[in-house]
């Protein structure tokens, strides 16, 4: 790591000879590799960046220059370079360094990220800002080929081929979302790659028509949109990213410049093994590539998104009308069992969360029943294909909902924390959440019944479920049935999904009786058990992993409040603002949901 | 109206001969004009698509082949040729037609909508459907040129060009929004029709080359997402149109016909004149196109949207930091005003959204201080950018949110319902509403102030204010404190923003003497005011114009179920369903928001 070692910041780099930067791409890639096998982490889209990385700050003057990394997987090269080399081993714990760009990390994080597709508009919204108070200086966002799917890249295009700025768009072209990109863009940009293969020349005779002010010789999408497109070149060439972003940041105007990348490019596991199992490896021996501490099947209970998949084969099996959606999450979500048994009737879209539900609820006009399995921070993408093509309409579609809750690592960008707040506000939408893994079957199992007439929105965490024996026959729920878990006095707490565990950790805990109930639906409320409740317990605790205000607590609190004022009610969940990122047991600890806080509640009831 | 008046549905039109089509046109125009002018609602974009609508029910087999329209402001005519000609009249009124196509309303409304950019994604899904179930049927999307723009259209360009369906994309370029279209796709498609004008027999060589599996001489954004591309033609000429119409439908794969036409076409006053005056131009003479019962400036008291864009102008002169962006919605939320006088500082970004609420964070990031200019029910497209982009960074944007509440004739799509309840869920952000005009300049020139850290929501319902004089001199609100405006006993009702009013019409007529509180911000709450009220309240009952699930009222619930045990919270406002069409008053006395019904609830409340 002799250079790698000296280099603080891109001052720092910019001194190097361009001789140099060959050496110093390899021992980034080496330092990533060896923390990342340490620690963990996302791997593969940071080792197909690194020669961009060192190009984009060679040429650029970060931090003067305003760079701006789409989504920030990628982005681990550009951290270790701006001055965070020495924490970077912090990387995604409590307190550490964020997994994504962060404006209150560093000066040289212009724009925080996580989700994907919004680089163009924050970079055209600093480029306007800069010609509106007269500061020349570059702005740069660098965008994946599937995040350049999503609507608002095409919407952010739309308007900076017209804004009159000098914006330059990198597009970092790996074929890949976590999953393979799909698409016809893809299909676009790949027949671009192998048209122009034979010609290594190209990008020379492109530079050389855009400074004399020719037309290039053929148009494509990118030009019509009024961009001047550059490429496409080898993104793991410094020498020629160098020459091309300087030559570049010369013209006028919006430019995009087309770079390929393979991603985990440099680590021969990653680089010829499967790039969505090297998306984010876990824990692995950086010399072998063999990833460690991978359980076998059967020793834990499974996670909650496998629980869902091999689920909804089961039920597909059954009921022919069911079909699968998913934006570009199909191994995240694990919708990927049904893709492998029933490959037509399961469909990923890519990173295009509005156009999934609006396309769900077209098929539910046909007939079909499509479940959408989608996290519950993209939900938000698609918050009013939600209210407007599905719940106004009292169209039927199931939405599976994942990553409900605290997400851990990943942080604010993707902490699940608003569905449940969110949905709730929605007419026509039934709203449950499972507390273990026999009830997420027979959640889905409900929903999927012809009798349930209404959309359906089932969440779950991240993370394991509690049971080794999962696969229970299915059974029926009774729509906004809750169930009393434990009979108890004076104190009641209401719990909501998986947060029934933490409450019965704080029962074997507590020397009081109170009483607990899975209240398993959001929406309809079960307020025939409140009402009983309400005759012999003076105190409600709600608990949720969701935002307080306006979730499962306060649909609690609006009906005790006109229908039993008296009793009091006090509501446990997240807290009205932005939680960071650390292991979701660390953040539930800091937000004062684990069981201890919750005992602590019960004894504060039981003694006012 | 010899023609018009023996066409109750398509099977009717088809039975006409081909040399009918255009006197079928003229009279189907006429009866639109003679209607609207009477009744009101929007009219030029259904004029434009006159022809457009007869070619395509003589056409495709509706209602077996599937026909979405984009938005449905153009679909007038598909409703008068669709077994609706006699009901027309009652287009926008309690109980009449809506506005826009609606499922429940017709078997040839095949998806409802209002929103724009549903239409190619829903049609997809229909189209994959239907390819699943064997079913052999043409799927038809109608798509104007701005509503093309935004992201969810591109995300279904993208799905539908890999899908394997033979999907059918007419786009409707009449190169308007309500305002003018803007953007690179609009210059493009400009720059097409200009390019072809002087060959008006391409369209017959692009049929030809289609039929003969050649590629076509010129490729363009279309192409490169692997639809095959017809067009630009006359979208007034029935004639051509059916040719395309029939020719096209026998070709394998996904397509999309680019017809030109004029909004307001064949109708002098509306061709001629001022294209977004004439989009709606409520109530007029047809024969002269004389608008009626405009009032003079001074008469009445303003509408907020005019307040709002008056105030900003008078705040961007003092303070340079503020500009003003709206996703195409100049006129109706008018920030014309602030474009008219600073058009540098203000952005019209199209139908974008997403886009516009990032681009505002982007500028944030560089000390601007944006205003974005947006309907309730159009943040919602925007939602995860206002969580992700702007209060996760807690950037600083001033949402002045218009056409909250219900709004009307344009019904359920359009209703601003959920914005208080989707919002309050979000950290850094103040959510407030005023009562009136003077509340409503108070307010912003609050937002604006250094002082103030946090992002600003400023809601506000579509129409009217209450104050004549409605010009005072901004004066700085303490954040998140209530007012109280009348003095009572026993029973308080707090309201938020113009509901105020209602309360205070109430006030007269009951007997008892309850308090009143205009609690001004939803977030944060005046907590104290509450602690002090509820010393000597028993009853609280809430007012809002927003849905009562998660609204403005639970959050007082959620209060006072905490430190207030004993005082018991009714919630007034919009309940759990979906709220159909009519005059503003009608849909508040229906859902019990009337003052009629306030003053019961109060007399209720004194008398348990």
């Amino acid at each position: 790591m002799k250079l790698l070692s000296s280099i603080d910041n891109p001052q720092d780099l910019r001194k190097l000879q361009r001789s140099d930067l060959d050496e110093l791409a390899r021992e980034l890639r080496e330092f990533i590799i060896s923390i990342v096998a340490e620690h963990g982490g996302h791997l593969g889209a940071s080792l197909g960046t690194v020669e961009l990385t060192v190009a984009l700050h060679y040429i650029y003057q970060t931090p003067n220059d305003l760079l701006v990394w789409d989504v920030g997987h990628q982005a681990y090269g550009h951290k270790i370079l701006t001055e965070r080399r020495e924490q970077f081993h912090t990387n995604r714990k409590l307190h550490g360094l964020s997994g994504f760009p962060k404006r209150a990390e560093s000066e040289y994080d212009t724009f925080g990220v996580g989700h994907s597709s919004t680089s163009i508009s924050a970079a055209l919204g600093m480029a306007l800002a800069d010609k509106l108070q007269k500061k020349q200086r570059q702005h740069v966002a660098v965008i994946g080929d599937a995040a350049m799917q999503a609507g608002m890249a095409f919407e952010a295009l739309n308007h900076a081929g017209t804004a009159g700025t000098n914006l330059t768009v990198v597009l970092n072209d790996n074929c890949m979302s976590i999953d393979p990109s799909v698409g016809a863009l893809n299909q676009f940009l790949k027949s671009s790659v192998d048209r122009y293969r034979s010609e290594p020349n190209r990008i020379y005779d492109q530079l050389e028509r855009a400074f004399a002010g020719k037309p290039q010789p053929d148009s494509n999408l990118f030009e019509d949109l009024h961009f001047s497109y550059f490429g496409p070149i080898d993104g793991h060439d410094i020498e020629l990213l160098n020459h091309v972003f300087e030559k570049t940041q010369q013209l006028e105007g919006p430019k995009l410049i087309h770079v390929i990348t393979k991603k985990g490019k440099g680590y021969e596991p990653a680089e010829t093994g499967n790039p969505t199992k090297w998306h984010a490896p876990g824990i692995f021996d950086a010399a072998t590539g063999k990833v460690l501490k991978k359980e076998k099947p059967g020793e834990k209970a499974p996670k909650f998104q496998d629980v869902f998949g091999q689920s909804l084969v089961e039920l597909a099996h059954q009921n022919e009308k069911l079909v699968g959606i998913t934006p570009a999450m199909p191994t995240g979500s694990s919708l990927t069992f049904m893709m492998d048994e029933f490959p037509q009737r399961t469909f990923d879209v890519g990173i295009a969360e509005q156009h999934a539900v609006t396309l769900a609820a077209g098929m539910a006009t046909q007939g079909l029943l499509p479940v959408v399995a989608i996290y519950s921070t993209f939900l938000q993408r698609a918050y009013d294909q939600l209210i407007h093509d599905v719940a106004i309409q009292n169209l039927k579609v199931i939405f599976c909902i994942d990553r409900a809750g605290l997400v851990g690592a990943d942080g604010p960008t993707h902490h699940g924390a608003y569905d449940i707040a969110y949905s709730r506000c929605i007419p026509n939408l039934i709203i449950a959440a499972p507390r273990n893994e026999h009830e997420l079957r027979n959640l889905l199992y409900t929903a999927q019944l012809d009798e349930v007439k209404q959309s359906f929105l089932i969440r779950y965490p991240r993370g394991r479920g509690s049971l080794i024996d999962w696969k229970n026959d299915f059974e029926k729920v009774e729509i906004g049935k809750g169930e009393i878990l434990k009979d108890g006095e004076r104190v009641a707490v209401l719990s909501i999904g998986t947060t029934s565990r933490l409450v019965e950790k704080a029962l074997t805990e507590t020397k009081h009786n109170p009483t607990h109930a899975d209240m398993r639906f959001v929406k309809p409320l079960d307020t025939a058990l409140i009402d009983d409740l309400a005759k012999d317990h003076k105190v409600f605790i709600t608990v949720e992993d969701g935002a307080k205000k306006g979730g499962f607590g306060s649909a609690v609190a609006e009906y005790v409040a006109e229908h039993h004022p008296g009793i009091r009610v006090k509501i446990l969940g997240i807290p009205d603002e932005v939680i960071e990122h650390g292991t979701q047991e660390e953040l539930y600890s800091v937000i004062g949901s684990n069981p201890a806080t919750i005992r602590t509640q019960i004894d504060n009831a039981f003694t006012p």
